[in-house]
């Protein structure tokens, strides 16, 4: 066959959880990947922090070296697979890599999230490509989805559950009745957290996905002080009954969406209550999934395993494969380029959503009365109102409000003015109810 | 800027539902294909057999012609899209298009699953790409997904709904109670049935892009005579609520997939019991879901719609916009092969699942030894016995039985004999049950 001889050369930084990943799969598969790309897909050396550690995949010695500069001088490898974790370090070794004319393949959300601009322009003036779809949502291929396959959609909104380990916590508080710490604990058990789980619970390792998403849709980079974050920390078993009953699920829920007037850009993450009857909601453990909003195609949704070695690395081969057909064919960056620059960050306080309000109020008459007079001054509807009965008698009581469409801050006002009445305890929830309409 | 001069002049044969729809959406998203790919993708020439034919869609009247011959004989077109539906009129025009070495993209899954094999080998002597992202499931990128974003996986399987009207129909039998007759008649007024059904309802259909998926899977092109097909039109609403007791719902599954032993290929469709913790049994009316789970990637699924003129036209487009990537770069036929061929078809007697068994017996002791004793002698284990009430005294009362995997062709004979038994009536219903675990 003539094109068996053609190969590839790879240098691979960071063998950890995902670097062993790619190694393994690549070698596992690797008939049928010479087989569809025609090409050797080939590790030709592994930077890693420590070459005498013990490893779960067994490399050949003379592989490994403790200095990436290695990988980027050797004038032979081709391809340069990313997987060291965040740091400026990564972004050193993206850089040189670029500079250095080789495709890199990364996975590395923080850093795209912080430095993904200088990046692709560096890409661009390069013309050297820079591939990234294991960097947002594992072994979903958004990136390809929404960059290729809905390449004549201008896109409406993208709504994701885009971080495992919360969405398990969630399930299991849902599933389970169990508290927020209890399913913490539960996930570190079962190995669906990591040891220091804060970028997971604190929603930023979402909010980072969530950047790129925006990118790929949008064309603009954010930045992480342009968006808002909030993580399920603050999730009670209450609120998820609550919510449970009203005939909603809560989400740790990724949201990427422009206005069809105002073409300003929203993205953030917060943990949500979507409609049971939207598929989204049946999205449970630690499954991702992106549900994207097309103008031609309409309604779609991908899911898959957001995380884990192999499904990870199943990302990083397609990009592999995808920078080995451009690299075959000499064609430079690939032929699809960012989509535009489409618009401003839209502030967080002029985003439209209905919401969840959990209030403790004494229990009298007049009080919802109270209420309703400071949410109609501040013009938001009342949706729907529940007074569950007490459990045990207590000062006080819970009221549960749906309040309409309304601009963030103008509730975040409202409430406040309605913490100072005297009938309402400091205690409360405000969460997003997201219609997932468009 | 410098690529704004160049175009791709599109030969479009057809302008029905799809026709009308990729026609007006490359006009209506023109500015951000053309900032995305580079190109001015241009319809130059439609070919239609009415050219007087009064349309949905605006188009200019010089541009139509009632002669596809002059698409191909135009050498300022690039790339012909076909979209004139079944009939061997689109094998030949699809044959001459990449004869003349103009890549074609066709949404015509009736052809591909009669002719593929011939034109794939064909478009491969041609040096000449044919595309087909719309012959299956619509909107939903199934195609692309798992020729480039799952490229690094053996495809262990896909489970797809990948019918509208049938899963309407099914829907709407389980959430209103209606029969299989309202629930169509139903989906004719509101424009989810063709006038002539009869391919959606007899299962072929979907058994054409079941061909299709068997191919990008296993690079076989398996005979319409070599897989197994069945329609929603025996489906009760008895049948569909005792599946919903079960913890199960119907829906109308096509089954590609490949043993871990055995390498053959099984290719299927049917009506089946899913069960109600999986994703897809959640994906409810016209809605189309594809799950394919990869060696590597573990569990994915796609969704979106599989039919109607818009989001059909997206997955038009987007195979516009990868002819377009390669003929700009010259590449020929896209870097993805076809992937390898993998094994023959196995057999439908020989398929494994288990089984919903519906009988109606005599209410009298000593029936279900009997049954049992045949379904032992063939080695099929029941795994769980309803006897539901019967709502009036009559001759026969239902049994239900659920049966463990067996061979589909053991489960028939095991049915004949069950079915001579004096206690049993001629009344029942054999569905598979798909525990979608791999």
């Amino acid at each position: 066959m003539e094109t068996s001889s053609k190969q590839l050369r790879i240098g691979l930084a960071g063998l950890g959880n995902v670097g062993s990943g790619v190694y393994k799969n690549l070698l596992r598969n690797r008939d049928i990947l010479l087989e569809r790309t025609g090409v050797h897909l080939q590790v030709a050396k592994i930077a890693v922090r420590d070459p005498d550690r013990k490893r779960d995949v067994e490399v050949p010695p003379e592989m490994l070296t403790a200095d990436w500069q290695e990988l980027i001088s050797d004038p032979q490898i081709d391809i340069i697979v990313e997987l060291i974790g965040e740091g400026e370090e990564a972004f050193a070794l993206i850089t040189a890599a670029l500079k250095a004319g080789k495709a890199v393949v990364t996975g590395n959300k923080a850093v795209l999230a912080k430095h993904g601009k200088q990046l692709v322009e560096l890409s661009e003036q390069q013309n050297t490509p820079l591939y990234c779809e294991a960097a947002v949502a594992g072994g979903i291929p958004i990136i390809k989805a929404v960059r290729e396959a809905l390449i004549g959609n201008r896109i409406d909104s993208i709504y994701g559950i885009i971080n495992g380990t919360s969405n398990y916590i969630l399930t299991r508080m849902t599933t389970a009745g169990i508290s927020f710490s209890d399913a913490l604990q539960e996930a570190r058990e079962k190995g669906f957290a990591e040891a220091d789980p804060t970028l997971d619970i604190n929603g930023w390792d979402a909010g980072h996905k969530a950047i790129i998403l925006g990118w790929i849709s949008y064309g603009r980079w954010l930045k992480p002080e342009e968006i808002s974050v909030a993580g399920i920390e603050n999730v009670s078993s209450e609120d998820v009954a609550f919510a449970n009953s009203l005939g909603y699920e809560i989400k740790l829920l990724g949201v990427i969406r422009q206005g069809k007037d105002d073409e300003r850009i929203e993205v953030r993450v917060a943990p949500s209550l979507i409609p049971r009857t939207h598929i989204l909601s049946s999205v449970d453990g630690v499954f991702n999934a992106v549900a994207v909003h097309g103008n031609v195609v309409g309604e779609t949704l991908f899911y898959g395993s957001g995380a884990g070695q192999d499904a990870t690395s199943s990302a990083v081969i397609s990009d592999l494969a995808d920078a080995a057909e451009n690299l075959m064919n000499d064609v430079g960056c690939t032929g699809f380029v960012p989509h535009g620059d489409y618009g401003e960050a839209l502030p967080v306080e002029e985003t439209l959503s209905q919401y969840y309000l959990r209030l403790s109020v004494v229990d009298e008459p007049g009080v919802l009365a109270q209420i309703s007079s400071i949410t109609g001054q501040n013009g938001i509807g009342i949706l729907s109102v529940i007074q569950p009965e007490p459990k045990e008698p207590s000062e006080y009581i819970p009221l549960v409000l749906l309040l309409h469409d309304a601009p963030y801050g103008t509730v975040r006002s409202a409430l406040e003015a309605v913490l100072a009445l005297s009938s309402v305890g400091s205690e409360h929830t405000l969460l997003r109810v997201e219609t997932l309409e468009r």
